[in-house]
């Protein structure tokens, strides 16, 4: 490791060949997560170069995120999420805790309250952390460059580049190998659910997750379509959905919101093999948060492992840009997407062209693939400063981090007699704002004293303050 | 006329005073549509100014689309709709026709194809007309200087500073009043029929125009929603409507589409008395082009006359900007807002808030008035080449242009033995894209040998060339 031939650097830079060495070697696990790099000096030393040379590398790897820094101690390498397949679980030295840590699914509209010390119920990203400059350069060009096909319609499915963009992405990312004639790209999730009503039936009978996200089972309600709950809690998920009238069930398989459970691979092999029973039965899943996973071993899509056309995926990217470009995606069986094209296909696209083409150009451009990087270790830092704040506190006695594999929450159980809206109530008027895991239950009996905390829109500098605040009312 | 007391200007320009005044008095319709200006030279020496002075204040009124040039003739006062109640008709001196003129409604999905002659067929905006330097720069701003509330997760019915303009321009453009908060806006108005189905009912009848815009009934029948035809060529619209299951009706009464009928005012007081038999009646009013209303007595909204709360105004800027920016708006009577915000207000907005920012500030500096005068303009230069170009052939003494008060189209009927289908076909053979009127009945029985033709998107220079083919299909 670390013996490169900087003579095969050719007419490239040296500092960007060296770069790019060492980058396919954290992409291809020869080098592994959170262990140390050499020293600039050492390197440069074994490899016959400038140590500005290797200055310049490790600060491209670093703006990049696929290394990171210690404070006197060195650059280790990050935990990349790609290829999927390969990553390798490793905690880095000297995490105080390993939780789990996820965030509210799509699309969920809230905001930060700058009158809060920290608001944990927010799953806003950081607002320091969307690509700006990039996005406004990006945006420039396309109406420079692109101003014929700007005012082309779209597709009702979108715009192609786009589509192609996230076929290879879902194929680098997630292993995910599809067409991007499988692809329909909406507004946001809603429009999407509104969609798939429309293509498998108002008939049907939708099954969702208990305790989860509001908004669906609300949407389906308004709709006035037939849905149930199916206790996530239960012993087997699938026992539970073979008991009920579902036909389609709505789920995210690979980290549970808001419980942060993982699915058993067992169980996912059952849950396909449930959705071939009938011709009428197909699984939706929201992959909502796969980008965010920090730790643990991936957890392959369901839709990789499905070979008889029954999973539908659904993705956003509310997540890792903003929830206010509003750009969301599903990919579709591929008789499902001939369906589509002949019945659904009269509708217009629900996402501007300049939003498409940015996009498309941000992700062909691997501006994404960076901004990923960049945000993990910009979340895992703040995890890192939260748990620590935790850990140093008298709540590290009261508490317990629920260490779920999952993206940007986890969940915090307290011992306590408050009941949970009185816990909630007097951390608000207190200047944080949380919510308790109980208020996600529909019908299934609420797992009480647990509350979720999104940590992803707070800043480091306040959360000394919140845990104390939490920690008062505990005490 | 045109003695203004340039003394009054103070701190300002005397151009920019003098073109004010000029602009004033044009709005207020003092000064008559089509009526000549006086020459540069003599008004510079009737109000004491430079010929200079006067020079500047006439380009900035023809650069906004004010007043019109004709070469060696002199500068002309441009139809102007605003303030709508008060606009005056007139035929510009030297038309050879005056015509209907209309276009599709919204949303729909077309393309220039560059294969074609002419593209009669497609309802997309001129290519040259979007404002893209001005688009582009205030994207640029609103990226800069907004960025936290870029990333600020917009309320379900949108942006206020976007629905605050948008009351603002109904106000002046349509004389409707309305609150911010009865306004609702969608990425496209398939979004908007989407919720209102939610809002109205599953359970209700919708009446649509026969013939109409395919799309509506099409969505209508995803949903699996009751809906009926009511034909558009009866005797009475509303008689037909008494006789039908109907609760809500959908139409557009100040223009339909494709037909170019205006519905008289008596009916449409009639049409309000049908919605107050029930509490379950409404009417879903699409304006959806009334920005382009190039000549007649202005129609006022039907929202207008509506003081019981049964009129939901629809409306788009797919046509006034491009329908690649996806946004379009609903007016909710406030009853109607109330449940909105009450039972639907769960759903993210679905447009970016970079595009409801850009809108806004877009409406709010003047440059959205200034852009449809403009657009106006050049889409009544097309209208006049075209109609010029037919008189100049052949077709004229064998195709009648009826001049139905409406947007950007018109109806060539035509006196030949070929179907419909023929027609068409052969005219795309050669290469012009046409549709017959007959293709958006549904059940009414067809008007024959009639002909749409969508002129904003054709270049004038090929107008004479697309005659030339359609004569020689008739001839």
């Amino acid at each position: 490791m670390f013996t490169y031939d900087m003579s095969k650097a050719g007419s490239e830079s040296l500092y960007h060949y060296l770069y790019q060495c060492i980058r396919k070697d954290i992409l291809s696990k020869r080098l592994e997560s959170d262990s140390r790099l050499p020293s600039k000096r050492s390197l440069a030393q074994n490899l016959g170069v400038s140590v500005v040379t290797v200055e310049n590398a490790y600060a491209q790897l670093l703006a990049e995120g696929y290394i990171y820094s210690l404070p006197k101690k060195g650059f280790y390498i990050a935990q990349i999420q790609a290829p999927a397949q390969t990553a390798r679980t490793a905690a880095p030295a000297k995490r105080p805790l390993k939780s789990a840590h996820r965030h509210a699914p799509n699309d969920e509209p809230e905001s930060l309250d700058p009158k809060y010390i920290a608001d944990f119920a927010s799953n806003a990203a950081d607002l320091e952390s969307f690509p700006f400059s990039t996005w406004a350069k990006i945006t420039r060009e396309i109406l420079c460059e692109r101003q014929a096909d700007l005012l082309r319609v779209s597709p009702s499915e979108g715009i192609f580049e786009l589509r192609r963009a996230i076929a290879h992405m879902l194929l680098e990312f997630r292993n995910i190998r599809v067409e991007p004639s499988q692809i329909v790209i909406g507004a946001g999730t809603d429009i999407l659910y509104g969609l798939l009503l429309q293509l498998l039936g108002f008939d049907k009978c939708y099954a969702v997750e208990d305790p989860g996200y509001s908004k669906i089972s609300k949407l389906y309600s308004q709709y006035n379509v037939d849905f149930c709950y199916i206790p996530v809690s239960a012993k087997s998920f699938v026992d539970e959905l073979e008991k009920s009238a579902a036909d389609v069930v709505h789920l995210s398989p690979s980290h549970h919101f808001p419980t942060g459970k993982v699915m058993p691979i067992a169980e996912r092999y059952r849950l396909l093999s449930w959705a071939t029973a009938s011709p009428n039965r197909y699984i939706i899943e929201d992959d909502y948060d796969s980008e965010f996973r920090m730790s643990g071993s991936p957890i392959p899509a369901l839709q990789n492992i499905d070979v008889l056309d029954k999973v539908i995926y659904l993705n956003t990217f509310s997540k890792t840009m903003t929830s206010t470009i509003r750009l969301s995606y599903m990919v579709l069986p591929k008789p499902l997407a001939k369906k589509f094209h002949e019945e659904l296909s009269f509708y217009s696209c629900t996402v501007s062209n300049l939003d498409q083409y940015a996009m498309a150009r941000f992700m062909e451009g691997g501006f994404y693939e960076t901004h990923i990087n960049r945000t993990r270790n910009l979340y895992r830092a703040k995890r890192d400063a939260l748990l620590k704040a935790i850990q140093k506190s008298k709540l590290s006695k009261l508490a317990t981090i629920y260490e779920e594999d999952a993206g940007l929450h986890f969940i915090l159980g307290v011992d306590t007699d408050l009941s949970d809206a009185e816990f909630c109530k007097k951390a608000e008027a207190k200047g944080v704002r949380i919510r308790a895991l109980s208020e996600y239950y529909f019908e299934a009996e609420p797992s009480l004293h647990k509350f979720i905390v999104n940590y992803s829109s707070v800043e480091k500098d306040s959360m000394p303050r919140a845990v104390q605040v939490l920690s008062s009312i505990v005490g």
